[in-house]
């Protein structure tokens, strides 16, 4: 029996690799030719330039999809996951990288149905690197299979993790406090992309034993998610319990036992649902 | 008249590339075969390797020049700068990056005549980036001429700089202060590459404002030093002034406006110099 999505697969590997050219034909000439002040406006076009790309591909191919994107959502569109097979897509993952040239961009394509991801697509665009998985087929990078670090010692661990944009006093104290207790556990050291999708990555290759974070959107994690567990690795909420891909928190581990000690470390806040109604009847 | 210290350079660049395929090498077959536990070995191996390496080649080729390298020092020579011409060298920057595969391992050759920097030579090797600077004629990344970014606003930049190694807890509670008051001034995003010569070349490339941290050896910032200033940016101690090469601390920022506005924000401490008597007579 052939299989039911790897065409979906094959086309996300396509439109990532198209949406990387954009991104860094973006990087290399228009950056380089405005004032770094209004960078932010061509983060904001770029991002937009490359969702409708993908939108306007994927709705042409598979007309029936579903479709969970950060533009679209930015945009008013509903950020509900159904049954329906769904495209969860974040066009530019590290946009405040993209802004400085820093060499960690991603796009990232994540495909679920029945509300289980089926597949994941990160290409990290400026360092050409094409993570995939899908589901109960492994991990890759650039074709090379991917299997997490086999450490078990928490202190002979990298951490991955980011301060976020959220400056709201209480939750940079949180965010501290995690840090510092992570780091004084102690660790061999914190690390951070500054791309969620890339941090997944960084876990599904080894590289690091464990990413978490609070305040991340399904769109930036989607895709890494399936790498990091078909790489051999755990999902988990940084309070423990089965990562909800809804819950803008996120726990993935090289294994249970890095993952669950971590979580002991972790002052956990809450973030507003990315499936919160947005005009919620009062 | 010829260049007088151009060949010196051109071989440290042959010795850069030579190391950072020692590197490589030690990253996809050794480290991969060995349990973690037994890489901090590996680490160490690699890094007396490619410092063994260097110095033959050094002082076969130039007799007469002194030298400054990590593992050198750690085994007991002297790491005072005097006006002879010397080569300072880290030859494993990043190395718990490198025992986790994080890819950004530098190899670092700095050189100074009468105290002052002549050139700068950092090899990312995973990344195949070669960072060259030589004193008046610029800075460059694989051939291409680097410029620092042209911010002025605080807080449209991002900042590198690293937890470090050091876990005694005064310390720690100083680098998080001074992260935090820089993460809420507010700046875009704190990043750290794991390497202060990445983290340099970082700044030279205009990826990153500015560097700072303290803890950090002449070796592992001496080539980025030359390299951040060929690209037109500013080197200071973390307290303002100029930097002193042997005090463990830096600050590096694309400008002056940016540099003092976060010496502002730093709390600054004090490490035990790189030149101090290592038997010192009480």
């Amino acid at each position: 029996m052939p299989d039911l999505w790897q065409d979906a697969m094959d086309h996300a590997v396509t439109l990532a690799r198209k949406a990387g050219e954009i991104v860094r034909d973006a990087l290399q000439n228009d950056l380089k030719i405005m004032c770094k002040s209004s960078s932010v406006d061509l983060v904001t076009k770029t991002d937009q330039n490359v969702e409708q790309l993908i939108i306007t591909s994927v709705k042409e191919k598979f007309p029936e999809h579903s479709f969970i994107g950060e533009e679209s959502v930015a945009a008013g569109e509903s950020c509900v996951l159904t049954e329906n097979p769904t495209w969860i897509v974040d066009p530019v993952d590290g946009t405040t990288n993209f802004v400085h040239g820093y060499p960690f961009v991603a796009i990232s394509i994540g495909f679920a149905v029945n509300k289980m991801l089926e597949f994941g697509v990160v290409y990290s665009c400026i360092e050409d690197k094409m993570y995939t998985a899908r589901k109960g087929k492994g991990a890759f990078c650039n074709g090379q299979p991917l299997q997490v670090s086999d450490q078990k010692e928490i202190n002979q661990s990298i951490i991955a993790t980011e301060f976020g944009s959220n400056r709201d006093p209480e939750n940079v104290e949180k965010i501290f406090s995690s840090m510092r207790k992570v780091l004084c556990l102690p660790v061999h050291g914190i690390r951070g992309a500054g791309s969620a999708a890339i941090n997944m990555c960084l876990v599904a290759s080894g590289c690091v034993e464990a990413y978490y974070e609070i305040g991340i959107h399904c769109w930036d994690i989607a895709a890494g998610a399936i790498i990091v567990s078909e790489a051999g690795g755990v999902l988990m909420d940084v309070e423990g319990g089965p990562l909800d891909l809804m819950s803008r928190r996120v726990l993935a581990a090289n294994n249970d036992i890095i993952g669950e000690r971590l979580i002991k470390e972790i002052e956990a806040f809450s973030a507003l649902r990315d499936d919160a109604p947005v005009n919620p009847i009062t």
